[in-house]
């Protein structure tokens, strides 16, 4: 096991200074938070055996339903099937299967059908006839208005605070704070910043095809149909290679698309912790994991406490959800 | 054009700044340096109509050529001939065409009849079959005995002493430095923080096929056959908007494959820099450019100059070459 069982003196020690000024308001005081912090004192104490230089201190996080809600679909897809609604109108004949007729009338049911790879396309072929800097306008255009089709919040809002607080716990200790997410790196990046204080270039996500055109004289970045990257499951680890060139030492994640990257990360030498959100909490969220088609959580719980991952319960574990 | 020239003003005072604690004594005191200088100042200047943001402070360079020599051919070939040798005395069936053949004798004449889309793929081949780690390890072991074919200098020294001023400059001014080079990431992240301070994260470059497999019980990320980014040419802009997500505001190449990350770099708003490395100097160096099957550099002497770009003269810009 790669897992480091914590004296329980570091724990008290952690809590107290933590009582002192708590860099996590909104956590309660359960063994998940004590944890956390515990973890995050070790690495940052020269004077620990397991001190972690801030140039090794990597923390990558998912985003759909990690940082910010996901149900009843990812916020994504609910952006796609507006844009696709839009591009319809102009030219009806985009819509070539019965997923993509669905996204465009806002059938949520009958777009999920697809299953998740399914969404990934309709999100990727709605995307794409754009360059970058415009889809990015747009997304933020979108983002100023679009609310949440059952919770009638809007869809900005939707962040959970305990996340954002743990983002701004680790950069304040030094860590540098990753997103690493199945959405698209272009998608996430038009909000990531003011979300999350998360600049782009600490942003991973899947991708479309892209393409380098002189539009009338000017350089532009064309976003074009097709997949070039799916940032789930293997290729979390993938993509985290591909893009930081080192391994992570907290990760944290809510669902089996974020298991490999928890297994690769907190399989490396030294402290790891590994965090997994379970979406236990009907009241203030959803309620959902082994049975969810989106977010699904089966394997995660089964083997996560096992491998000294946090398993973080949204009911008792967290003060508040919502900023 | 992108480009806006400086006022003459501004070039003698950040002159006689420059006197005073020059950041770039390798370079001797010409137009080059005057408007590199310049132009830092200039974005660094809260008071200027031109400051930058630290955070889009982005700064990308090209590496073989451009911050390491690349005659006569691509260092990271030399590495890939040793290894592909010590791979074929293993097992000669990985010699599948005439080009690995002369590769693994080390006949660089013979390896090059393929092109430059050949050498990256023998590149590529002789790569894989490694995790990443293993590779890496190997990398820098290869580094710490390999010299040069021609010169009998250590590889690892053969890096140029202005460009290096120039890097620390630039992070000294609160710019990011990345690589965004042709050569491979895996391999140049083996050295580019030792060689250049900078970190796996800041290194763009070509990536081979790669998986996420459980080797006895070990997460390990494995180099496969085949190709899967080429950052080069059109690649090098959807690179940097695929890693970085932000457009670069100041670029230094030295070849026609860096030519589409200037033009969009340098077309972005705002103030932006563009430099081209070209190869002049014979004796301390290489003398190479239009005709030269490494770092052919022929479109950007053209059109340079018009565009605003720097066109560095190693012969008579550069005081030292080596470090």
């Amino acid at each position: 096991m790669p897992h480091r069982l914590l004296p329980v003196a570091a724990i008290v020690a952690s809590l107290a200074t933590a009582a002192m000024s708590d860099p996590l308001p909104s956590w309660n005081d359960t063994d998940a938070k004590a944890r956390v912090v515990a973890f995050v004192e070790n690495v940052t104490d020269p004077a620990s055996d397991d001190y972690v230089t801030a140039a090794d201190r990597i923390a990558v996080f998912d985003n759909d339903g990690t940082l910010w809600a996901e149900q009843p679909i990812y916020f994504q897809f609910l952006y796609a099937m507006d844009r696709l609604a839009v591009r319809a109108a102009d030219d009806p004949s985009v819509l070539t299967s019965d997923v993509l007729r669905a996204a465009a009338e806002g059938d949520i049911a009958g777009a999920m059908a697809g299953g998740e790879e399914g969404l990934l396309e309709v999100v990727m072929q709605s995307h794409a006839g754009l360059s970058v800097d415009d889809f990015q306008a747009d997304v933020r255009a979108w983002l100023d208005t679009a609310v949440h089709p059952q919770t009638g919040q809007p869809i900005r809002d939707m962040l959970y605070q305990p996340m954002l607080e743990l983002l701004r716990y680790l950069r304040d200790e030094g860590f540098s704070t990753y997103i690493v997410s199945g959405g698209g790196v272009h998608f996430m990046r038009a909000f990531a910043e003011d979300a999350y204080g998360i600049p782009p270039s600490q942003v991973i996500g899947s991708a479309g095809k892209s393409s380098y055109q002189i539009i009338d004289g000017v350089p532009t970045i064309m976003k074009d149909p097709g997949i070039a990257f799916i940032d789930d499951k293997e290729g979390k680890p993938l993509g985290i290679d591909s893009k930081i060139g080192q391994r992570p030492i907290f990760v944290g994640g809510n669902s089996d698309g974020d298991f490999a990257m928890l297994e690769w990360a907190t399989a490396g030498p030294g402290p790891r912790l590994g965090l997994i959100v379970h979406h236990t909490d009907a009241d203030r969220e959803w309620a959902y994991d082994r049975d969810s088609h989106v977010g699904r959580l089966d394997r995660g719980l089964d083997e996560g406490p096992a491998r000294g991952w946090v398993i973080v319960d949204m009911a008792s574990d967290w003060a508040d959800i919502w900023p």
